[in-house]
């Protein structure tokens, strides 16, 4: 990925810009270029709360010295051209199609956001390579501005979820074959056993149960075995949930 | 889709309730629930801007008579389990994977966001039916609670971004065709044709242009062309840009 610079242009409120920073470092980013910002001051730096070093690190620049600078600029816009035929605004592209087209740039990817009131202006956007638009609800489609930088910080980062074990094919099978022995020992009807074992395994096939899960029922299905078979004698200390 | 409600659970700052409130309708959402919220006075008014509506028919309910409504209830985290062996927070899924998981349920899917300052209890969370998790940077993973409103909201509404026309097969064969054309105009040589016209296909390709692109483009080889046959003459009125 290059290297991605947040510009804002113009901001007019010292606690958007802190918020902007703020969010930026949730996803991993913290090059910001100010363009004729608004003065910063406490409100900036409660808002940026642990990003204040984004705040102070940020970049003062014009918006020709941010063009000389960038391999491509990214404009962000709410308003989008209603008619192809007005080539300033179109076509547009949304946050979540900005990472695959920016992947391979060298260099620096600057994304520009306009001012809280009017946005950008119609030469700022015919100066950048591409439009971004956020799709938003016509009812109301001006996000604020921290809003509109979290989304497509969050899209361009494209963080990964994060892993946890889900349970392996050798461990469902088991499970699996437990279940169907279980069905035995409650003598379910051989006649229902395949349609039943089918909706058993639909059931977990799209509940995708992690290892700890699925080791849990066994010792669910184990203990109500042992109740079964012994259901005059005290609990065994052996059949306790081993997890 | 199930109706989707926004529960704020114990906010502590009217500012943050308001921006909440103002993503939600930006993307959609409308309906809003606090559970024992910090007080609401013109500060949220102001942050919800134009959503002030959402703010005003915000619901007060506790956290029971939000369960024994919902038909489903994800817990937002930013915390989430190390070890598979803790069930409360584990599994978790991100706010991609959530519309695909709630889409058929019928009723109200409630989600969960906590405190600006701890975030759930483990007994809210362990009350829930599913875990969502905003993936962030490790440096700084604490987003702002209407930012991660916000996030949730962008990804539960995948709003369409909209369409634009792209030039038809029909369209960009006659742009082919005519750069064909006009490769004889500029005597390109036949050995070179192939490789130049496959080049020029996967640029095309890979840009997809508009109706209204395609149709400038035709309009400036046209006019290349006059000038390549009348190099002595004044420009004729019947070459402009169509469009």
């Amino acid at each position: 990925m290059p290297e991605i610079a947040i510009v804002l242009v113009e901001p007019m409120y010292e606690g958007n810009v802190g918020f902007c920073a703020r969010v930026m470092k949730n996803f991993g980013f913290s090059r910001l270029v100010l363009v004729n910002p608004c003065p910063l001051g406490s409100e900036a730096r409660a808002r940026a709360s642990h990003a204040r070093d984004v705040l102070e690190n940020a970049v003062h620049a014009t918006l020709a010295e941010v063009r000389r600078e960038s391999s491509l600029v990214v404009a962000t816009t709410g308003e989008v051209s209603k008619s192809v035929c007005t080539p300033t605004r179109m076509p547009y592209y949304e946050p979540a199609e900005l990472r695959g087209m920016v992947k391979d740039v060298e260099g620096t990817v600057s994304i520009l956001f306009g001012r809280e009131n009017w946005g950008l202006s119609n030469t700022e956007i015919r100066e950048s390579d591409i439009i971004c638009t956020i799709p938003a609800s016509q009812a109301y489609p001006i996000l604020n501005l921290s809003h509109a930088v979290g989304i497509v910080c969050y899209e361009l980062a494209g963080l990964p979820r994060g892993t946890y074990r889900l349970a392996s094919p050798v461990e469902m099978a088991s499970l699996l074959s437990h279940i169907d022995a279980f069905l035995d020992e409650i003598e379910h009807p051989d006649f229902k056993r395949e349609n039943t074992m089918t909706l058993i395994r639909r059931i977990l096939g799209r509940t995708q149960l992690t290892s700890r899960e699925v080791s849990t029922i066994h010792g669910l299905l184990r203990r109500t075995e042992w109740h079964i078979r012994h259901h005059d004698q005290p609990e065994g200390e052996s059949d306790h949930d081993p997890c």
